[in-house]
């Protein structure tokens, strides 16, 4: 066999950052990067037809050795010739190695040279995972690409530990690299050596030593915070070759996967889509929804107005929130469905733009975007800044002496409201005598707009909001739009 | 509104028999009988889509009022416009009225004459269930048939008990039309009585004298045996007008549908086909199936071989089994989408037989058949000579002194390895020698054909099955063909 066997080609580097584009060739079928694939731990991806998956533009799915090893058994899968026929899937399959799942299942285990022993969860039998054993599983699964079995630690572990798991995993990747022999299947390494600049330096240099046919930065999102695993990352996939693929393992949410891809990583795996869709959240354009929501209870427009998935088609988010309620296994099946396709959508523009020469304008358009939560309903201001302070430029929070709390004008010390409690004031004046409830649960009419022309100290539209809110929570409302010609909004975010 | 909403028509009935092939028409779709209405609790059939449903020939789902006047309330159908756009099915809908629920559901409940009164199991609320709230809430859902309150019973209650139940379903009755007024909905009446004949009679006489547009049997599959079932289900139906819908709420497996048919009814509900999926059995044509058994650990073949459903045309029975094992709702899913379509294609076979005047002949040839537990992988006889005697026509069972079992030829006397345990002696001659545990599991060769000659006592013809049999259980085995020249298996049966 040839030393690539993925036949890699790298279509676009974008201009300002690492992100590019590339494709190879797998047993299967042809693969685009950068690359998103759904996790299929025991040979299903949660709840989906593969059918669905083909649909949604999945290339390769991933199944976990650890867990197939242990049922259906590799007996199966040499019987069956192999994953793909089994579970239906004629695309191609990546198989991770059990490392991950030795580190992190709970079941009694031990390390040593020679592999991971640990007692299977179904019948308790004593297992010796090798290196040898786990690439054997992989061949007899006839994946397109096999993981490399890796001796995976908390990232944030000491130095020596660190340095003694990495040493172990380069000698469990030269044992792997034998027992792959001549395979046509793809064999990946993964690089380790936790947070540790030095370390991960040495195991890049050693794995790249190598022949693999692609490279994976393994022992992250385990245990360490977000700017430590970029920075991790970035500096990672840079000690990397430029004509292999790069595989970022378990990451994961959409913002990570396009930080990451900044970062210069190809390749990515993870359950979100497909577990948050089983507590009832879903990634759309207009924001990171928990159908959960009361707010949603009435809601009859579709779940993304600018997705065309089967469930964004045909579904409303007043029935997906009550399967998401009922908890109802079609509910699990209609939210992971949307949220692959939506994995995927933002591969594919992401891709359009390294192409087009636009990543860096993507990337800063959706970075600010994709960390937003549900902006039709929004549940708190991006930047709450209650927590700082609480004052805000030109004014600021004035507590009275009878306890409530009102705003002062600091540049002419000006208090409003100082006697009497602004909130209830606002309520018995301007909502009550409105008839703004009523008005508000008027479904025959237009958006109702409130004009709160000079604003002050906010205390108008604060109960104006506060009333909408009731009124949405027991019954469908219309739309309200409140308008201000005051030109500075600062008071109005300090009483928020 | 004309008395008749439904139109109903007669197109056959069965010589010889009480089935009927009926069409009428809701205020969504012409329907045709016999008619099976997959279930949808909370307003969805357990995993499956509504395209799914369509796909496989589903005419009306069944919606549960009791649980969807909980959750999500009759204020979302309202506001969205009933149940048929909520769930996005525009097919029929027939809505239950909350009566069995109401008698089934463990929650703190009184009965009086106003209605039943119950709490909540989502929030503890207080609710009065009276037949103007459920005919008020299946109008919301605007479903397209919906059916009266009814006080139900244990089937096995005394005379009295059952009475005054009755007396009270048939006032409820009254309420209920009274409730439903000139709504285009179409509204079923549910005979009660227990298992009297003489309350039957009543009840149907008291409900058909009014304008009801079909009429449901209810008060059955609680409590009862079978035949006492299908007794009071016979001489129900015939208590019921021609030219009206027949409904027998709640029943049953394809074997009760067939029966219930054969005695005059048009419509079943029932939640066995997507329940069983969940528990990982199926109906096929070769028999009913637990997919969790070790045999269909290495089964290549389609789930049934006789079936075009989606699940038979792309997954095996393997893999089936495997989803079953692992818990995954995709098992549910597919599971019961082949149920589905097992059930509905039943009514289609049923329908054409009765049309063509053949319903008598299929109903037979069914019921041989509806009953069998897996054909291809039998757990036991049909009728197992066990139980009954230790003796089959020529042969009988004979213990020796020494405690082992071996046959006895009644006319001879003979008594067949008198002397020596005739299994063991048969696996170490037979089995063993010819080494026939290797042969089986040589899946490079064709069927394996073992000829037992004289077949005798049957013991080395039990010793090899017993060695495939422990093969199976292990590994895929290649199949075994046992022949004999004997004329007279009864020694064979007997061993068994």
């Amino acid at each position: 066999m040839s030393a690539s066997r993925l036949n890699f080609r790298l279509d676009a580097q974008a201009a300002g950052s690492r992100a590019r584009a590339a494709t190879f060739q797998t047993l299967h079928n042809e693969v685009v990067t950068p690359l998103f694939m759904p996790v299929g731990t025991q040979a299903t991806v949660k709840a989906q037809l593969t059918r669905t998956l083909e649909e949604a533009g999945s290339q390769i799915v991933l199944a976990n050795t650890y867990h197939l090893l242990l049922r259906p058994g590799p007996e199966v899968f040499r019987q069956l010739g192999g994953i793909h026929r089994f579970m239906s899937w004629d695309r191609s399959v990546l198989t991770d190695s059990g490392g991950f799942q030795i580190f992190s299942l709970p079941h009694s285990r031990s390390m040593s040279e020679a592999g991971a022993v640990f007692q299977s969860y179904l019948d308790g039998k004593t297992i010796l995972l090798s290196p040898e054993l786990s690439i054997e599983t992989q061949k007899t699964m006839n994946s397109d690409i096999m993981m490399a079995l890796d001796r995976c630690i908390a990232s944030t572990a000491d130095e020596a530990t660190a340095r003694e798991a990495m040493a172990m995993t380069h000698r469990w990747a030269a044992r792997s690299l034998a027992a792959r022999g001549d395979s046509a299947q793809s064999l990946f390494a993964i690089v380790q050596g936790a947070l540790l600049s030095e370390l991960r330096r040495e195991s890049a240099a050693r794995l790249t030593e190598m022949p693999f046919d692609g490279f994976a930065i393994g022992g992250l999102a385990v245990g360490e915070g977000k700017s430590e695993r970029e920075d991790v990352c970035e500096f990672t996939a840079g000690l990397l070759p430029n004509d292999k693929p790069r595989y970022l393992m378990g990451v994961g949410t959409p913002l990570d996967i396009l930080e990451a891809v900044h970062r210069g990583v190809d390749m990515f795996d993870c359950i979100i889509p497909t577990q948050v869709a089983q507590r009832g959240a879903v990634f759309t354009s207009r924001g990171y929804l928990q159908m959960k929501r009361g707010v949603y209870k009435f809601a009859e427009e579709q779940l993304d107005a600018e997705c065309e998935c089967p469930t964004c088609t045909r579904y409303s988010r007043a029935y997906l929130h009550h399967l998401a309620k009922s908890g109802e296994t079609l509910g699990w099946q209609l939210l992971g469905k949307h949220n692959l396709y939506f994995y995927h959508q933002l591969m594919r523009e992401i891709r359009e733009s390294i192409l087009a020469g636009e990543f860096l304008e993507l990337y800063h358009r959706k970075r600010e975007f994709l960390h937003e939560s549900d902006l039709d309903n929004p549940t708190r201001l991006p930047k709450p800044p209650r927590k700082r302070a609480l004052r805000l430029r030109n004014y600021e929070v004035h507590i009275a002496r009878e306890g409530f709390a009102s705003m002062r004008h600091i540049a002419s010390g000006e208090i409003m409201h100082s006697r009497t409690e602004p909130m209830e004031e606002a309520r018995r004046l301007y909502v009550e005598q409105s008839n703004l409830a009523e008005r508000v649960r008027d479904r025959t009419m237009e958006k109702l707009v409130v004009w709160d022309v000079g604003l002050g100290a906010a205390a108008n539209a604060m109960a104006a909001i506060r009333c909408y809110e009731e009124q949405a929570k027991t019954a469908p409302t219309r739309p309200m739009r409140l308008v201000s010609f005051e030109n500075d909004l600062d008071s109005l975010q300090l009483a928020f």
